[in-house]
């Protein structure tokens, strides 16, 4: 006996034409680099990406290229996001803060044909040097500055976006898209690569729809008709997570900052467009929080905006000031190889008579995996680790959005299991009610003396000091126990941070040796292109602090 | 190059697996004929499902194999939802409503190979006559009657479900459930049979987790693990709407009536579990409407109550009275062959501020429907209506949890059309917001207590009472049941009909509740131009039949 239902496939265009015909008046509304808003409907959505992909397939488009993209966030790179699948092309978001030579790297080992970007970018294009790897760029206008000789002179590669547009526009109605399969590619995004050369996730049809379904749900991001929703996170930081396409699934309103992500203009946006969720880094909120400290009745934001925190730890000092100043965090966990959500924290309904303490402690854990998200935890040894809240161990998952491969099959096989889990590289406990908490990267534990000591854990105390702004812990070699903690910290403006009073502080809640063997003061700690701090670069800084110490 | 994407499916095992690992503790509270609480954790279902697809596969279940259920809502139920399809075999749900020649012939089409029994139904088992069509009859104990000797005596094909569960519970821990593809049938569900036999519907892994999705979000049932879920509609009705999926997905109480859904029995057991949802037909409603009414602070009940109302439409009276009560509507339309979610009117935010009249006016509407259900009209010629509020066309339907066919290839593929869409058989008009509304039904049904009625089935009977000439059943708007037939007659030339005697007449052919609540007396029965009965104008004549009935 078979089943009888109807073969029907998982595609984002499918949520693009559901918006376009149940919510034709949403409006995505696009920050621009002067700072006017340009405004878009989603039916406006609709007809752009399908001239999108009209006008790319008329201009040479074959199946399976990759156009890539040098973007911020706005209606534009949604358009690429919803018109080159739909081509039957993949987008690939270059991240804008990578060097030239990994930029340079990743366009080679995409493959990349056609580039999509933004003329505020283009400073960065002429940094590549030597002949442009791409065949065409499609240039998206936002300023009246003349495009560069580079791309409009004799053989010059430059194109322009709203050109395409307005070809692939000719005799689109009723133009029927190539068909899909839920199992295509639609678009990919690489790595950090802090550990090798980034590599490459390539997304399909079916994992983005399932993604946002797991997204939308009320216990993972709560995402409806009712939400008005920015994301600051990057388009091309895993798809923004993911969150475009969950909103145009539930035609929630869309505001993207475009390249504005400064805390006085995100507060203004949120408060000018009645943002009702936003979603960014740790970074971020940081600065969001001390301006509106410093002026409480500025803005009118919308009471309860939730905050989407993800990409590092939120630490509970965060999720109490948000609280207090009428914003919700909803602190989230995934990674590039997990499309990303793999995590949610939220309190479950016997939680919320808690103590706050207690539950500012849950909420500061990464939480729980939305369904169809698989984790379990493996020790050194590869045996399952119980659920007790106290064993740690490295953390696998599994899913349908979960990567199981690199693209082009490069040599990451210990990413994987032999019984197919993804080994995320984070250390873990997950306690019985299955909510997980990252205790460290596998790589930036400190081993002493045999010992784990959980360096995350040691930043997050130091980070809700009064005095301290910023804090990074990293693992120095130690003649005696192998590795000891040393902190890197941040005064806040006008404070001084003493060692002494710092040890006493940590002293209150860690075990004698979990604390810092010394403390290195910075004006500031260094960080990567995606905002995290370079544990890497710290480490090697500190390689001699203990030197000349006894053994 | 292709997406690196895991292939992982969607099974209804992972949401078993999901719920005892993140939810244990969480409670399916089962209501047993003598009112008493069985109380199991999700911890508790999961073992016990995984037994019970032990103990039937070491019992000799091949891959495909049928087992039916004849049971109320309950925790037995729930495990065969799960384990039935665990262990490779389909379940599928009696409607105990239904007449034993009914229930013969579909047990006979699916070709069912064991039965499960609630105790207390073992009377409509009797009803089937001849030998038992099952090889096996597995009986939930809920009292201590003994089992009728043609079960437990010689050749008796009688079982204890709770002996099958035992014997599956032994070396039950680390065993592994054979593979299963995601679009492997779980379950089927006959339609009601009004044009002609009842047909299969057989469902699959796939759909029913994608239709979990879509009815979790919150622009649909909006279905958390801040929930406690009573679903009334019953579990052999479309699988409870598919209920007891999406909460086990989301980690929801569940809490099961059993067999006593009168209202101050449901009112009982909503105000002692403090459930938060509950779901039903209109009738179920009425009589808690009118029980809270007469008593209205008898009953502790959670603020906000959702009541999902479907099978039949919700009327703004009904909106209107139990929003005043302190609950809330959610009304929602779907169909055996739709899973049955494929529509849910709810308010969008620029509607909250509308004067309440108009709000009740949109929530009566059937709504939208959620992400991959499509819909388009079509009128008499095949032409695409638009969507205006005021066109009227058949309501065709497509997506991944609508059937594509029935389960044998039964002739009737006047139900789809050459393109796919599914013709639901609904008159509908389609506002430009996609909220869709139903004026009419193509096939002329009653539609009483949430249950079908075949008109045609009266009128063939009718017309063959050797003094009728003519007759036609319409469905008339009736307080308490929705929708109760009346059987307009014409009399043999020189005959004159009695109401009663017409009654006794069909009382030998049908159920009770079937039976045709009155009768009009004509000289004729008005006609269309292709000689059809004018059923609209007959509704229409007869639209106040039962307006001084009492609900």
């Amino acid at each position: 006996m078979h089943a009888t239902m109807m073969n029907f496939p998982l595609t984002t265009n499918h949520l693009l034409d559901r918006a376009a015909q149940l919510f034709p008046e949403v409006e995505v509304v696009s920050q621009a680099p002067d700072k006017s808003l340009r405004r878009h409907t989603y039916a406006d959505l609709r007809r752009r990406s399908r001239a999108l992909a009209k006008g790319l397939l008329d201009a040479g488009l074959q199946k399976g290229d990759r156009v890539a993209t040098l973007m911020w966030n706005h209606h534009a790179h949604m358009e690429v996001y919803f018109g080159v699948p739909m081509a039957g092309g993949i987008y690939h978001t270059l991240n804008l803060r990578l060097s030239p030579e990994d930029l340079g790297h990743i366009v080679q080992d995409a493959g990349d044909r056609y580039l999509v970007i933004d003329d505020v970018l283009l400073p960065l294009l002429a940094k590549f040097g030597g002949e442009l790897p791409f065949e065409k760029v499609f240039v998206v206008r936002w300023t009246p500055a003349e495009l560069p000789d580079t791309l409009t002179g004799e053989g010059g590669k430059g194109a322009d976006f709203e050109s395409l547009i307005e070809a692939g526009s000719a005799e689109l109605d009723g133009w029927q898209s190539p068909p899909v399969d839920e199992n295509d590619p639609i678009g990919m995004c690489y790595t950090s690569g802090t550990t090798g050369r980034p590599k490459g996730v390539v997304y399909s049809h079916r994992a983005t729809i399932l993604h946002s379904f797991a997204s939308a749900l009320p216990d993972s991001l709560n995402l409806s008709i009712s939400d008005c929703l920015c994301p600051v996170v990057p388009m091309f930081h895993v798809n923004a997570w993911g969150l475009p396409f969950t909103a145009t699934m539930v035609g929630a309103k869309q505001v993207h900052p475009g390249p504005h992500l400064a805390p006085d203009a995100l507060l203004d946006l949120y408060a000018k467009e009645k943002v009702t969720v936003s979603a960014g880094v740790p970074t971020i909120w940081m600065g969001i929080m001390k301006l509106v400290g410093a002026n409480p009745d500025k803005w009118a934001l919308q009471p309860g905006l939730r905050m989407v925190v993800g990409g590092s730890a939120a630490p509970e000092s965060m999720i109490d000031t948000m609280d207090q100043m009428g914003m919700t965090v909803i602190h989230a966990w995934g990674m590039t190889e997990t499309t990303p959500l793999g995590s949610v924290s939220r309190l479950r309904p016997h939680q919320l008579e808690l103590p706050k303490e207690e539950q500012l402690k849950i909420r500061a854990r990464q939480g729980t995996p939305p369904p169809f998200v698989e984790m379990r935890i493996v020790d050194d040894e590869g045996r399952e680790v119980a659920w007790d809240g106290v064993h740690m161990g490295e953390l696998q998952v599994r899913g349908p959005w979960i990567a199981g491969s690199y693209h082009g099959g490069v040599d990451a096989q210990d990413k994987w299991t032999e019984d197919g889990w993804f080994r995320t590289g984070d250390v873990v406990t997950m306690n019985a009610e299955g909510s997980m908490q990252i205790t460290d990267r596998t790589k930036d534990l400190v081993k002493s003396g045999g010992e784990w000591i959980s360096s995350v854990a040691l930043e997050n105390a130091l980070m809700g000091h009064p005095d301290v702004a910023e804090a990074a812990v990293v693992a120095v070699p130690h003649p005696k126990w192998s590795e000891r903690p040393v902190a890197v910290v941040v005064a806040k403006e006008g404070k001084t941070l003493d060692d002494a009073a710092l040890t006493a502080y940590l002293a209150e809640r860690f075990e004698r040796w979990w604390l810092p063997e010394g403390y290195a003061h910075r004006e500031q700690i260094p960080r990567g292109a995606t905002g995290k701090f370079l544990k890497r670069t710290l480490r090697q800084e500190l390689a001699g602090w203990f030197a000349n110490a006894e053994g």
